[in-house]
């Protein structure tokens, strides 16, 4: 498997809008995109920073994956997405190396990328994901 | 204030070795380094993966950030650090900005860097670090 690069950084945040202000303000980013994906029960906003994008998270239902990352521990970084060459072949490597997947074939994810989840009991707490740009 | 890239991403692992051999045996990554930083009582591995280094962290004192952070939260992804152009007029930026500060001041982080981290509580709950690279 060849990893690229970082493809985003998953932020887990209570209020888009607050947390928009926070990077493009403070920090200087400017948020490109606001998208919502129905599936996985959120509204993201995207920045990007040299070759990785920073992808905030607000729940839209409190029994969504992120409303209940959000109970749980709060606010923060939710998961680190890494861009594959072949997103097929790498879930089928890491399957092959006994790693615990989330998503065992390749779905679509926000921005239309292919993309599945390693669970984070196998990848040291680190929820995973692998991401593949088609599109390009 | 100029964020350049992801510098590195911060994860806190349990066991240095082991967490090596996965990043190494299962997502293809090559650790290029390992530097114990004894102001911060953690051992660190470093990978590079594009523009953005991975850099592992294991507590070499219970007592430690890295030791009291994985037993509250266990493993997982501690901070995110930016490279900024020039870090102590971003140090003033996000002062002047009401953001709290863990340093006031750069001080050397692993690696030679002058760094400077910002309290999650201004930051949506992200441990994050501006980085500068004076040797470059």
């Amino acid at each position: 498997m060849k990893l690229t690069h970082i493809e985003h950084i998953g932020i887990a945040v209570k209020n888009l809008t607050d947390s928009i202000s926070y990077y493009e303000n403070v920090l200087g980013l400017k948020c490109y995109a606001i998208e919502e994906v129905k599936d996985q029960k959120v509204k993201t906003a995207f920045f990007k920073i040299g070759e990785t994008k920073i992808e905030l998270l607000e729940s839209t239902d409190p029994e969504g994956p992120i409303g209940k990352f959000i109970e749980k521990k709060g606010e923060g970084i939710h998961h680190l997405a890494f861009a594959v060459n072949k997103i097929e072949s790498a879930i089928e490597e890491v399957d092959s190396k006994g790693i615990k997947l989330i998503d065992k074939k390749a779905r679509k994810g926000a921005e239309g990328l292919d993309i599945a989840f390693l669970h984070p009991k196998s990848t040291g707490g680190v929820l995973t994901e692998l991401c593949e740009n088609k599109n390009k």
